[in-house]
């Protein structure tokens, strides 16, 4: 089984006899400010760093995340990249039947599959623009569910769980037996990140577990660093004694602390991405073609309403790769990612959107 | 379950108070040249490689491999560390009960037990050196066992299995249906890496799987890259089909390219270990303190026959770490395994253990 990844630009570069460089790569969600200069600064400074072992441990750097949060250091686990710790939390609760958003990022259902778990999925409605509905999720959480896992905002469809639903699912599935895996990957994009993450909930749902990344905000997926928080010590526990040692190389594991105490770079992100989000969805709403869904984070999701267009080709034929997303259940050629980027690709990405629609 | 690592300086340093760059580090066996100079102006001239996913078929790293060892493509699969190719070939094969040698490299355990196999352990001679012993192992091929791992060159005792004992082992294997896995991760330290390698046999058993690493002969183990090798493309594909996405950083799949055609620096290493090997062991020789196996990589392991001294607090009290052997199967407290590191620091060595033993 190969699974079709959003940041696969190697594989459209090869499939259309591009170079990687010359494509503007609409389908990997990555904060287009960029690396941080206080990151490269501090790799080219600490090159010599990769001489040793990481301190398989990684006190240094679950300090750093513990600190960033404001919360127990007992409580982190980091990973190399959030994938590693989705697929090893999922590995140590081993669930029996899991409710999955449909759709959802997909990496979930590998994870899945790999220990043998049941899916049931919570088909999200279009015309409730894929937003959860409080009262038809609860209703999925029958005595055979042991694990939920929602994306949050969830990934392809920038829609966020609102904070008084997500609550009243968590004190729901503790009281059923549930375990609750909620993905806050993309959290730091929206403009309230505080109201809407459940951290603050840890100390008293030990059936909480929250995902995290570094990747994503901070423009460093090829340099893998994310993390898992939990209070449950006996899930922990489980998988420290199964994890393979050093999966977090020493550039990532050096990169929390400088990373994690940027505000400049944050608040400018922010702040960017309140303005470029709204820029991008008023520009997007305006093609008749297109049904745009309100976005959230750094990416914004729309179908095609015309289907005698094929996008995704007439796009990559002017050297832009988006997200088709026709390999999500629920979701069908039709549907779309595309990240928001820089005021003048974006630019770019509308004016080609104008010519193909014109 | 935690396991002590002989890499661990982080916990040694936090131990005895000192701080990490203090300690002379005889525990990890590195390359005492260090990361190659073209591989530091390869990171810093591509920084920026990390603002991309990295590739998810690490189509250029498998290519690159490939050509080193001259192999075909599809024989290859690259891992974050040789660890998660150890891993995931163990949880690929699942195997029900597996031959281990006593004393051998810890994580195979580990993962062995991760999948629940049961384990029989094959205790090395001390009055043969540690030794694999032709006769007596092919005893141990018994219709139970489906799974061998052997380490080659031997972890932590630096003892080699000759060819020609190899071969016939991995013949046996095939007809009783066991698969085998030579862990290689030490082999380009040895003078002869060609005639001890089973690369060439790769072709005509499937049920042959070879480990490799970059980690230690290049000097890189913060960096994290290793590979498989294997014909078995069953066995790979179960491995793709469950492996988590992008464990490979961008700056190590990067990497292998610059490595493994930087021929200066693999030759002046191979030729500084051949004589340095020989000069550390004759001069470890020298003490009637200790009995030291004859070293063919770039550690040597040796007992302590004095045991009124405890060898590695009187060297950490001089701010030397080396690793003390007492955690594996067949070995004890007096058991000590050294790196070969460069001529000053061992002169520094060979210094304190004269003043020690005096």
């Amino acid at each position: 089984m190969k699974v079709k990844h959003g940041g696969n630009i190697y594989e459209a570069a090869k499939k259309y006899g591009l170079k990687e460089g010359e494509i503007l790569d609409y389908s990997a969600n990555i904060n287009p400010f960029g690396i941080p200069n206080v990151l490269k600064a501090t790799i080219i400074s600490n090159i010599d760093v990769i001489e040793n072992y990481p301190d398989p441990d990684y006190r240094d750097l679950i300090w750093s995340i513990a600190k960033y949060n404001n919360i127990d250091k007992d409580y982190v686990l980091p990973g190399n990249g959030a994938t590693e710790i989705i697929f090893q939390i999922i590995q140590a609760l081993e669930p029996k039947r899991t409710l999955l958003l449909a759709p959802t990022f997909l990496e979930y259902e590998r994870a899945l599959k790999r220990v043998g778990s049941d899916i049931k999925y919570h088909f999200l409605d279009e015309s409730n623009y894929f937003k959860v509905d409080k009262k038809d999720f609860l209703k999925e959480l029958t005595h055979d569910i042991d694990f939920i896992i929602l994306c949050n905002p969830n990934n392809p469809t920038g829609q966020i769980v609102e904070r008084e639903v997500l609550v009243e699912i968590l004190i729901e599935c503790r009281t059923k037996g549930i375990n609750l895996m909620i993905d806050e990957a993309f959290i730091e994009f929206l403009d309230d990140e505080g109201a809407n993450s459940l951290i603050d909930y840890l100390d008293d749902f030990p059936n909480l577990f929250i995902i995290r990344a570094l990747t994503k905000f901070f423009a460093i997926p090829g340099l893998r660093l994310g993390y898992g928080l939990m209070s449950n010590g006996e899930i922990k526990e489980i998988i420290l004694s199964r994890k393979e040692p050093w999966t977090i190389n020493c550039f990532a594991s050096m990169s929390a602390e400088v990373l994690l105490k940027d505000n400049e770079y944050i608040r400018k992100s922010k702040e960017f991405f309140k303005i470029e989000r709204a820029y991008m969805y008023e520009k997007l709403r305006g093609f008749k073609a297109l049904s745009v869904y309100r976005p959230q984070a750094n990416y914004i999701f729309f179908r095609m309403i015309d289907k005698t267009i094929n996008l995704k080709e007439e796009l990559i034929n002017r050297k832009i790769l988006i997200r088709e997303c026709d390999n999500y259940v629920n979701l069908d050629k039709s549907y779309f990612r595309v990240a928001i980027k820089d005021r003048e690709s974006n630019e770019k990405l509308i004016g080609v959107l104008s010519e193909v629609f014109s």
